[in-house]
């Protein structure tokens, strides 16, 4: 597998499955597989708690790292997979709407949020 | 766009493309871009908090709950980008892992994290 | 210690301490704090992911939350040490907004955000 | 109320009081308020996002940021109150196993975590 030639439609497939043969639909409501991605997403963080953005950069090499973050994607699969999300759809829906709210001229280069532009 | 066609470097070129043009790579370190995910995914966990696991099942139809769940896949994407990590790869690896972690005769059904099985 | 007659500058001060001793306050900018906080409470919540909200009632009297519990609180206050908020007054006051933003007669016994009310 | 004056209990009274006349109690399960307390630490941090370590010390004299620091304690509090923990009792248990993870001579200084030391 690599992200040149795999869809979006074969990691959800292996997902599914794998979630299906263990019988773990039952647990996986909207509410706890968001509470999951949260708790992920905190984890992958605590790897760079305490360092300065640029000291993160080198941390991020470790495959701890990268197994973080593809537990974050598996359960946004996940997420899409018990609700019926098209992500594909959705972020392209999404980055319109982020293009739209964040024109190139006026975010060029600084961080403000969009309500401050 | 479908999750039927769409590759992830696909969408790994669109993220570089929308970031690139905004002159953002320059505020996207892992521990910037791990605060990122870790506020995406809070945001989507707001929907739910006092729902229900069931009645979440019917607000996840809401297109702000597609949105959210683009904005996070988004920000993993670009993590991906950041750091060369090929997310294909990287959920191959991890899903190897957690079926050692979580073997099928004695993970199914039951929802105990590994240390407990 | 009990929470009787414990004032917050007693907890203060413990926090302030254990954090001096250690040299750690050149960790502790609000940002790297924020984290910290946000990863803790990421943790207390894994404890109940997979549970029924009713399920969690039982869980939460395990030794772990209130260990949990109190690594967000000891987070919490030392954000105020090192910023100089007085939480007492940023609670008052926090707490009028709240009042404000949820009436008596609105909110009472729904759990709609304020926005929606 | 000030800090220096104000007890932990006197704040939970306050916070019960809050909730009891909203009839909001139903809704705060330990899951529940586990998420809540982990969207608003999400909330407290999305204001350093992009902030340096250092520039978020200037940021951080927003009302805004004692605001959220306040929502965090208050929800803290709350979760104390539901499930009957003493906050001053557990922050001192807390404190002392952190105490031991983490000794003087060896964490003076640094930032490794307790099982790196």
């Amino acid at each position: 597998m690599s992200d040149r030639e795999t869809t979006l439609l074969e990691i959800k497939s292996r997902v599914l499955e794998f979630v299906r043969v263990r019988d773990w639909e039952r647990f996986h409501s909207p509410k706890n597989l968001s509470m999951a991605l949260a708790a992920e997403a905190a984890e992958l963080m605590e790897h760079f708690l305490w360092d300065t953005p640029e000291a993160s950069i080198e941390r991020a090499e470790n495959e701890a790292v990268a197994d973080e973050l593809a537990d974050i994607v598996i359960y946004a699969i996940e997420f899409a997979n018990i609700t019926g999300i098209d992500l594909s759809k959705a972020i392209e829906n999404k980055m319109a709407k982020n293009a739209e709210k964040y024109p190139v001229e006026k975010a060029r280069g600084n961080a403000l949020k969009y309500t401050d532009l």
